[in-house]
């Protein structure tokens, strides 16, 4: 299973990333990070993380010659087993069986948020190869970053490993919020919740969503920011127009 | 139909609150609502509306000595009609029960978001008696703007009317706003979206969660605030997580 990710991990997906933080000695304070971030920006700590490498290929309308030079084989074979039209673009199940065998069976609604942030702005939700391409090495070096923090190969992580985990993509995430959004995954009881892969990517992907809409108003990276009730409508609205 | 809600109408359910506008006189410039607002809030054309009336009676943690003194018998019997356990409590499927019979049989998902806007901060999603009158009055009063916005009785309003409806009942959005919502709505084709009593709830209890949460950052009614990375994402996410 893991032999077809395993070549877009983080060490081939982001060549000029800086290192990661060691898993275990990484102990920020328990109610924020900020103490452990650059003071540059105290809600991302890797900013170049999470985000696809700049593209220097020639994009068109669609077709498969729009795959980056040098994509692997294994990207462009799951991309046309799924789009059997060859329109050039693959919609939402078409999407969860592209990744189901590499990644995950991923469900519905992560699969729809996984396309609203990837898709192109004026584009409905689907998604075509270059971005199919830059969801496959996001997803390949999460990957990589799950299999770290998930130290007992459980094949899930717990609240404390899940905040570190995000940390190593990129994401310094409040204690307070991470509580938030774990409220998602709680049964009510009173067990400690664990995610699996899938659980991780959804919550790692709603983090890495708002927070790059943030830092496009916060462009000193001050950690704050003024919005407009029309701005800040219009940045939440869309999340909530996909994400159900 | 109607004879149920009727009593929770406009008239009844905001005693306190400005007359409002007339449906067919009020015309605002197609981009923006704020030149018919008063300055002081750009956002929220009458502020006491959509908010619950201020409650003067002893409150409990369950029980059906609960419901406010006067509450209507229907209110009260389609609350017990479905709480069969008497915990004092419903959930989401109870509840969809309950309104189904006097207002509208809402998905699953519009019942879920009403609960989450109507529940009490520190509980799980479910509500009780209080939070179920307070629920049932605002229904009522929507239902109301709807039906008098809806000219022609076909049971749908359309982009125009939604917006007039919005601002009938408090909130003046922004075309732009409006329009980002009502994509969800759309099917892709270019058909004019037209939107029933269900989809006008699930628009309306959006756009009075998110300004309510504004609000509370902009306390001058200014129309803009400045938020922290942590305030932004705390607002946000508890939308994301109880909205799917």
């Amino acid at each position: 299973m893991s032999s077809s990710y395993g070549r877009y991990n983080s060490q081939s997906y982001a060549p000029s990333a800086p290192e990661l933080p060691p898993p275990s000695n990484h102990t920020p304070p328990s109610n924020s990070y900020t103490q452990t971030s650059p003071p540059s920006s105290n809600y991302n700590n890797y900013p170049s993380y999470g985000y696809p490498p700049p593209s220097s290929y020639v994009s068109s309308s669609s077709g498969y010659s729009n795959f980056p030079p040098g994509t692997n084989p294994d990207v462009i074979r799951s991309f046309q087993m799924v789009d059997r039209d060859r329109s050039g673009f693959i919609d939402d199940t078409e999407l969860q069986q592209a990744l189901s065998s590499s990644f995950h069976n991923f469900n519905l609604r992560t699969i729809r948020l996984l396309i609203f942030l990837f898709k192109h702005p004026n584009e409905s939700l689907r998604i075509g190869p270059k971005e199919f391409t830059e969801l496959w090495s996001c997803l390949g070096h999460w990957r990589g970053i799950f299999e770290r923090y998930d130290k007992d190969r459980s094949g899930k992580i717990d609240p404390l490993e899940l905040r570190d985990a995000l940390y190593g993509i990129g994401y310094a995430v409040p204690a307070s919020v991470l509580q938030l959004l774990l409220s998602k995954y709680s049964d009510g009881s009173s067990r400690r919740v664990e995610l699996g892969f899938d659980s991780f990517v959804e919550c790692g992907m709603i983090i890495k969503g708002l927070t790059d809409k943030f830092k496009v108003k916060d462009r000193r990276y001050s950690g704050s920011a003024t919005l407009s009730y029309d701005e800040f409508m219009s940045m939440v609205i869309p999340f909530l127009v996909s994400y159900d």
